[in-house]
């Protein structure tokens, strides 16, 4: 039996240490340059970043739109496949954005899930339950949902135990609100470095009592930083990392006399 | 220079004399036996529809979900390249309900556009306006919004004139009250058939003073008829097609004495 969405998470934060997610979104036009006239790109430059940060990351989430823009689906899941063999612990999160209903949706739910072998993918749920119920289904996958559905998601869309939000990191205390009504569910947390989001007030706003809780998604801050090479992306993914343990270290502190000691 | 949307939509109807929109949406289980044993069943079995439908149809609309969930991108791409032969004044329209923001919102219009060269795409508005400009920025192709965002999308993001609205056809009375609102836009309505919208009704609500306004689009009713013959087929779109027809002119009628004659 496979294992379900909750144990594939927990597997993947402790082994790693880590609450790092990894963004694969790679923008064709900022590839670095050795990566032009090779066969293929995307896979090539994924490799590097897989290589770079397989130790630090507990979930990786390549945004698919960045593969079927250019008919590049084989080099997603050869990317897929490569994760899989150096980072076994870690997620995979389809950045997908999926929403239909009906038999539509079940085919998104098996583009995801068995055409390329995710953990997780995101899903839009503006078409409501009947669009998100073909991965619910899906009881050893987990789906987060973005922006704030939390409620019907968290009251009655979540039996499975496989569902997560996703919550921007550019408003903390939005955050925070989520955190106090939904105390146990896991957050996918997109908007950090790029797109302006603080580390630090995010951590305060969305740690749940445990000190885990979310998984925290750079792309462009990590996969292009220092125009790309190894170095820089191990670099800026330990940065990430650290800053991550140490704000999660001082907030136990804190928070252990509240009564979680 | 590319002719406007709005150029290419009324091609495609007035050329055809038809309002019928036919959805390619080959769920590979519900296959004619014949195409279990070719190498590409999806296109066959696309060339049969398009074949039986070519003069009948006003626009086509595959499901990207069915092809993608099955890597099936191939199929996809040359089920659109015999559209263009066969039918060439025919609108192809991406049923793919696409959704993001920023760079990742460019590649999916580029998957739409570029990629595959489709004439209008579905796009999901949830994550708001920057989700949609992407799309809304190809002076040249099409996108149905769908659900009642109709307002905004009228209002604000309409000034292309490349914008449908998508309006289910199972609720005529909110249809109509589209139309008032919004007498001249475009609708895409889905629903016919298979999810039980009654042709009337949804006529009565949604054509426009001109006796058109909207694109009907069938899939699962038109493509698997008489379990998807040839003859079923074609016999399922030209009923569609005379329905519509005759509606339109029962409603031209009834409409003159109030003013459009």
């Amino acid at each position: 039996m496979y294992p379900t969405f909750a144990a594939r998470l927990a597997r993947a934060h402790t082994t790693s240490g880590s609450l790092v997610c990894v963004g694969l979104d790679p923008d064709v036009v900022r590839l670095p340059r050795e990566f032009a006239g090779v066969p293929e790109p995307l896979l090539a430059f994924n490799r590097r970043i897989i290589d770079a940060t397989a130790d630090l990351a507990a979930a990786f989430k390549p945004q698919i739109a960045f593969y079927s823009a250019l008919g590049k689906e084989a080099e997603l899941a050869a990317s897929i496949a490569y994760i899989r063999e150096r980072a076994p612990h870690a997620l995979v999160i389809l950045d997908a954005k999926r929403n239909d209903i009906g038999n539509t949706a079940e085919a998104y739910a098996s583009e995801a899930f068995d055409r390329y072998g995710a953990d997780a993918v995101t899903v839009n749920p503006y078409m409501g339950e009947d669009s998100v119920r073909p991965f619910l289904a899906r009881r050893d996958r987990g789906l987060p949902l973005y922006r704030r559905v939390a409620e019907r998601a968290d009251r009655y869309w979540n039996e499975n135990k496989n569902l997560m939000l996703v919550v921007g990191a550019t408003w903390p205390g939005e955050m925070a609100e989520l955190r106090r009504a939904h105390p146990g569910l896991w957050f996918l947390v997109p908007g950090i470095g790029a797109q302006g989001g603080d580390l630090d007030s995010i951590l305060a706003a969305g740690l749940d009592a445990d000190g885990g809780g979310m998984l925290i998604s750079s792309s462009r801050g990590i996969i292009f930083a220092g125009g790309g090479t190894y170095d820089a992306i191990r670099g800026a993914a330990a940065e990430l990392h650290a800053g991550i343990n140490a704000g999660r270290r001082v907030l136990a502190r804190t928070a252990a006399p509240a009564g979680h000691a």
